[in-house]
């Protein structure tokens, strides 16, 4: 690890011990049929079959789990509340994580006379329904902000100070990133043939902890990034040699990556992360597509984005001696009132 | 075994044999939340992700590669062809199995100088460009009929004779029955502690084997059959005690249960199946939905006749003794090009 970089393969185990029994360990799958479109064997990590319905769960529980832990280690009061600004995934695996049978142990609940973290997150007015209901469902309190990056921040930033909170990042927490990177770790178990990990890549809290995972296990095993073309400040940011965040807000049917690396993933994305594969958003919509059709996986468009990119025709390009590919579907979030992306492709993706 | 029965548990063990390789033993998988719903345990076994996206490879492939063993043992020549009339999951199901890699031997192709058996499948002009292409992509010969089930059966016919083709009946073929009837031996090793299963029904050709396999190695295990309330002749039959045919073409969403039960599935139907649910078709489309998000499974709208009969009012009157529930979710091979169900249900479903 350089010293440079919020987290290493130490950080990564010590949350898959706090995650165990707690999260999923979810199953890889094949499909020979995608495997003959791309020319190799390709398995596939099912974050989509994980609490909350995406692998934000694993960040979210780790951190909120550390606070809890550190508080304890310290003598001191468990954390007020916690606090995120996310309509999406992390939103809910946050919601779901303050939960008292998630995070803290019957014991620890009847002494400091606690039910749970209770847990804030803000969420535009703009949001779909049916996200906010997921989130309400976990007993969070929803805090509606307007639709801007200006107002989530300081939206949530209000709530952090009168409520006492901590604010847990969707993706540059440190713990957060941890606990994404103990995906790497149940891949390498579970498939030890692997020779390449291809991983889509918003704010980069996934992919960086597990290449902080995969490059000290096993520097051999190639991690790839895939993101949408029009939100592609990760493949800009490598390109540069510096961060290079998206100028305007992307306008991507992969939703959940729409947000820009930051501070704490790009050192990691930078040193351990092998290429960046970009992928339009026709690719992405009518890979979705196939998967649904092909693999029967109710995947979000995002986690088409790392199918996509593994058959797509720069893939062709890397080395034949990468043979087993797994690319992990990130989350089954899919908003089904508004599938109107399916029906617009019709006659094209046939 | 009753006399009256075309099938009884040594075919189901026969087509197990036959088929172990050929198939995939599909998981069984478990939802919490969907279980909390019910008030019981439900397991769910995912036929959607069978070769083809349907449990249909397995009835379809024992039927053949039962006629192949035949004309071996009685030194005959190979089938000339197989025939049969649907556009839906049994049509790709025969499609598949009839090509060369499924249905021969190495060594029985050398010898007969044959690359598989050519199959015709009976399509009405009408049916959608989908399965008419997931058909040919098998390398079967599409005969074009009008959509009324007198064309179908005559055009059936007059295949069978130009050909010198063996029709192989969708579910009233026995040996199409006694594959099936293989989904209850694996159910009864992955998940021992079962206490009923629930399958959709529509020609009956699944419950049929199902039923036969389970009451002869476990008596107590409870079959319940589910179709639409707008299909239900199983109902009405297990209501009079003899076969009562759907009296015109259901409208239902779930479209691989159109057919009636039939002279040899009812028998079976009769003497071994425990009861008959019946759901409506803004159950079906619900549940359906619900499946869809909560557990990120594409099922088809059939499968979730049998979601949905477990989630009934009329399911909470079964005794509680039946705790653990296993309903074949039995295909994924869904329209994506028609969801106009999916939006129409937006609001309601919320």
């Amino acid at each position: 690890m350089s010293s440079t970089h919020c987290a290493a393969l130490p950080d990564v185990q010590a949350a898959a011990a706090r995650l165990r029994g707690r999260v999923r360990r979810t199953p890889v799958v094949g499909s020979g049929g995608l495997g003959r479109l791309a020319g190799r064997r390709l398995l596939f990590k099912c974050e989509l079959f994980q609490k909350t319905g995406s692998f934000k769960i694993r960040g979210a529980l780790n951190a909120i789990r550390s606070l809890v832990e550190e508080a304890q280690r310290a003598g001191a009061e468990l954390p007020r509340a916690v606090v995120t600004h996310s309509s999406g995934n992390h939103g809910q695996a946050l919601a779901c994580a303050a939960r008292k049978r998630c995070v803290l142990s019957a014991l620890t609940a009847w002494l400091f006379h606690r039910t749970g973290i209770p847990a804030y997150i803000v969420v535009p007015r703009t949001a779909p329904r049916c996200k906010k209901a997921a989130i309400q469902a976990y007993s969070a309190t929803l805090v509606p902000c307007e639709p801007s990056d200006e107002s989530r921040a300081e939206t949530a930033a209000r709530v952090v100070e009168e409520t006492g909170g901590i604010m847990v990042h969707p993706n540059q927490e440190p713990a957060v990133i941890a606990g994404q990177g103990t995906i790497a770790l149940e891949v390498l178990e579970q498939v030890p043939e692997v020779n390449a990990l291809v991983v889509p890549v918003g704010g980069g809290g996934m992919i960086a902890g597990i290449a902080v995972a995969v490059k000290a296990l096993r520097p051999d095993v190639k991690v790839f990034a895939a993101e949408p073309c029009n939100a592609d400040d990760c493949y800009q940011s490598k390109l540069r040699g510096e961060l290079t965040p998206n100028l305007h807000p992307p306008d991507t049917i992969a939703d959940a990556v729409k947000t820009s690396i930051g501070a704490n993933t790009w050192p990691i994305i930078r040193d351990l992360v092998d290429d960046v594969l970009t992928v339009s958003e026709q690719e992405i919509k009518a890979t979705t597509r196939l998967v649904w059709e092909r693999m029967k996986l109710l995947i979000e468009p995002t986690a088409g984005v790392g199918v996509a990119a593994v058959l797509s025709e720069q893939f062709q390009a890397v080395s034949r001696d990468v043979q087993n590919v797994c690319v992990v579907l990130c989350g089954g979030n899919v908003d089904l009132s508004s599938l109107t992306w399916l029906t617009d492709l019709h006659g094209k993706a046939e």
